[in-house]
């Protein structure tokens, strides 16, 4: 487990205006981001990071001239890391109107030739969603395999889902919350009051006069930060020590500093208003401010998330008091109220609502493992896309024991292909059919008579023929009604199960998963067994394959393959082309 | 339950300098003070109100000008409230440092001629309370029956408990902590960097320049503001509502004003910054930072209190984050390792910090009930003055069934008198000890035989005579050990007690509170009967009297009185005489 190293920022132009929430444009804009890790070759290991209040792009590794300058969730994403960027492409991006590369207020304004200040157009998280939107396209990424941020950038990860349901198939919401509270809009504006009143400010345009309004800024992030830690956490660490106690133990009865927390959150709020723009520091509070999806639906968060897709990973702190775990809960609440797929961890930990940047092994073993089941949910997705390749574009299918659909939906999705799910069990038709495939419930064991003579193009048959009693009788009915067929079964010759054949017991693995009382496979087919049943229904075998974790095995199929797929076509097809 | 109505404050001048914790001194210095009710005879009826940050002397009622004028704590403090000026003298005083007429940074420094500005020294909680004693010993009050305050004020009536425990009987300290946490003092330091750091401030000299550093003052006020109120009661109030929301339900996409919190806000920061002063907020929030009783001790709150005297009311409300009933139950706890005597009521109130200031019926029950209790303590008072009116300044004097020494403490102190107490009591025995004064366990029936004949000036047998087998051996006691016995016992013949006989039940009231079967007075007897009785020991009534509610009764007596009280003294010294 390490740093991703070096990395670089990347800049994007576009030329194309953006049209805002609030009406207003803005063109000729910039985003800088940068990219971890490969993009496989579907494009769909893509897992996007949308920063907080006051980070950037730069989400991991470092710049080849600065050792320390360490990405702000370099934790959380690298080689090994729960984000692991040998699995995934990560990219960062910052947001429009930030201060930290993307075009933002003290850019040149093409229109008047000088920063643009506090004319700089007031964006909102779905504002800034669009134009990741415009970058992925860039980046030829249609679908992410998750879209994650903390806090402000939990909003981004959740708006995403709002707004491209189909774009992202994970959504990661991290310390974040629906919608700020009065009390979180009322420090933001204690921030912006701060600001817009020191005189250093001047109307937002501070730039051509070389000031920069470092009182407001300092006394911005001052409040801000007591919001980011957990009151028991600044007990802890400082207490009601004195600064430089050692020297002399007594107070000091100035207007100075006595306490070690005021010197801490002094340091913080000078070292802030150094780096920090001022312009950006009110954009992005008010982007806070307007972020409420229920809003169109007078209030119903369940409603505005009724048109989402993707699964979720919501997590909260004990002691954040800023997004509290009662807000995550509400997310959660709504997702639920939709039977969307969400777990949800409410993670104890000391920290606040810094907590999400810090480490803490159950908040990392968290996102690592539903990183895990991504990774999962991608070779599985690998299977589909190997397995579609066999598919001709446009091909009208029926796909016997369709499960939760996935493979059709794919094929809809991906070749424009049309056709039916056959299936029995009562949960998995309801998946298929939220996943929006049009599905026949029936039990295959009583055969496809509902179906004319060759109405298919491909009967697909996967991972189930070895659930049938009467295996060759089925196979007769896909030759019946498809022209090919592509069949599936766990390959029973895998060698792990020849292992536990010779330890003296069934077979226990991920393609069979069942113990020898419960399993449903009734039969069990080695490829070459399989090859000559198939040829005994008159079917001729055009290819197969052993899959092991999605990828084809040459070197040993019967051995190495976990899962045998066998690509069919009718005999006499065969013979007249 | 009305106001106190017209009310006038008035300046108490002090021009011997004050010693402050600094090492710092101000010389020729005025407090500005309020008064409502009447102090009575024996000056024991004073209750002390203490002012948090911005609040004032003006506790209660209004001025004659200004209708709208309303006291600070005027829903706590008036005729039939709950502290109840019908039976209290309620005094409220202006701190040092403050801007509403006590000496203050902006009144001129008589060293140099011009205003204190920044100069004015840093003043503590201890500081305010060393100078509201000085004002006490002016207004003639030794010991107040209550010092009582809420926040800041609590922390004032904490202090006095600790620095003068003779001088209050109970200590009321309400939504208060033992000292400001980390988070505490890094809110109230963030409102000071707001204000340093405000041009208009200068160096704290803004006076003679004809500005005030309004912008900083606004957002130390805000800021200030959302932590006296609690996050739900904000959601309730002000929730995401938009200003103006008749008129266009929308963002405005600007830094004016979108949600009314910010419109609240910034009114009340307005208001604040035309009205208070920022010197005297910088001032406020040093000594809220100071605070800090146990620092002394090492740290130990328990070691801090332990020669208080007083008896405490503790109250916090469940919805308060600036000062959490976590914080009231650690004095609560230093209390109860010390064994005083504690009230403790956690209120759940929906409305923060700001609490301790508005109408809540169990809030405003429990402070009710308190100073009921105080004003019984107070009856019980007059009852030891009357009594004691009977005794001979100096006199040496035995206290036959003691009690909890109440009695002989008040004549040691009132009366400059000496003597010992008699009990059988382990309870009473150590409250005795506590109270100071020297107890003999002994069983009364057993007889005096250890003090000598005529070893007392006078003898008292105060509501325990009627606990007595032997009552006439016991009067023959009495009359050998002292030259002159004031006997006191529940009249009989009380009318409450002849209506409960009527209605055919042995009576029940409150000098006579035990059922007939838990009683421990085994001898009742009526006025006329002890009369008796006396004379037939070789005692002559000089007075005799009934007492109602510690008042003589002279109409009826034998009828009305609920206490007898004889003062008798032997015949012999009476014939010599």
């Amino acid at each position: 487990m390490g740093s991703i190293g070096i990395v670089s920022p990347q800049a994007m132009h576009f030329a194309e205006p953006l049209r805002l929430q609030s009406g207003a444009a803005i063109g000729d804009y910039t985003l800088m981001y940068e990219t971890y890790g490969t993009l496989n070759a579907d494009k769909s290991n893509a897992v996007l990071i949308c920063h907080a209040l006051n980070a950037s792009h730069h989400v991991a590794g470092h710049y080849a001239d600065q050792p320390k300058s360490a990405g702000w969730w370099d934790n959380m994403v690298g080689p090994g890391k729960p984000v692991d960027t040998d699995r995934f492409f990560v990219i960062g991006v910052n947001n429009l109107g930030s201060c930290f590369g993307s075009t933002g207020p003290m850019h040149t304004n093409p229109a008047t030739g000088k920063p643009y200040g506090a004319t700089f157009p007031v964006v909102t998280v779905e504002d800034w969603v669009a134009a990741q939107a415009l970058l992925a396209d860039r980046l030829g990424i249609e679908c992410f395999a998750a879209v994650m941020g903390g806090s402000l950038g939990g909003m981004q990860a959740l708006a995403w889902s709002i707004m491209f349901p189909e774009r992202l198939r994970h959504c990661i919401v991290i310390a974040s919350t629906p919608k700020l509270s009065a009390q979180n809009i009322a420090f933001n504006d204690v921030a912006r009051q701060a600001i817009l009143t020191d005189p250093d400010y001047r109307g937002g345009d501070f730039y051509e006069h070389g000031v920069v309004p470092k009182n407001g800024l300092k006394v911005a992030r001052m409040v801000g930060h007591i919001t980011y830690l957990s009151n028991d956490d600044m007990a802890e660490k400082f207490g009601r020590k004195l600064r430089n106690a050692a020297e002399r133990n007594d107070y000091k009865f100035d207007f100075g500093i006595d306490f070690e927390i005021e010197s801490y959150l002094r340091y913080q709020g000078d070292k802030f208003s150094e780096y920090f723009d001022a312009n950006t520091y009110l954009l992005i509070t008010k982007a806070l401010d307007y972020f409420d999806p229920a809003r169109e639906h007078g209030g119903n968060l369940a409603k505005a998330l009724e048109n989402t897709q993707a699964q979720y990973l919501v997590a909260s702190f004990s002691t954040d008091w800023r997004f509290s775990p009662e807000r995550s809960r509400e997310i959660v609440e709504a997702l639920l109220a939709n039977r969307r797929k969400v777990t949800y961890a409410e993670i104890d930990a000391p920290h606040g609502h810094d907590a999400f940047l810090l480490e803490d092994v159950r908040y990392m073993n968290i996102v690592r493992a539903y990183f895990q089941r991504i990774a999962a949910d991608l070779t599985l997705r690998s299977d589909l896309a190997f397995i579609a390749h066999w598919v001709g574009d446009g091909a009208h299918v029926l796909d016997v024991g369709c499960g939760d659909g996935a493979m059709l939906r794919y094929l809809e999705q991906a070749k424009r292909c049309t056709g039916y799910g056959v299936e029995i069990a009562d949960d998995k038709v309801l998946e298929s059919t939220q996943r929006g495939i049009s599905v026949i419930q029936h039990d295959m064991e009583q055969g496809l008579g509902l179906f004319a003579d060759d109405a298919f193009d491909v009967v697909l048959c996967l991972s189930s023929l070895q659930m049938m009693q009467h295996v060759e009788a089925r196979l007769r009915d896909i030759v019946r009604v498809g022209k090919e067929a592509i069949v599936s079964f766990p390959n029973f010759a895998y060698w792990p199960h020849r292992a536990a054949l010779l330890k003296g017991r069934m077979p226990v693995s991920r393609t069979l998963p069942y113990q020898w009382f419960d399993t449903p496979n009734l039969r069990y087919a080695t490829i070459y067994d399989f090859k000559d049943l198939a040829e005994k229904c008159g079917l001729e075998v055009l290819e197969y394959v052993a899959l092991a974790e999605g990828k084809p095995v040459s070197f040993l199929p019967n051995l190495r393959g976990s899962l045998a797929v066998f690509r069919l076509r009718k005999r006499d097809l065969v013979s007249k082309a």
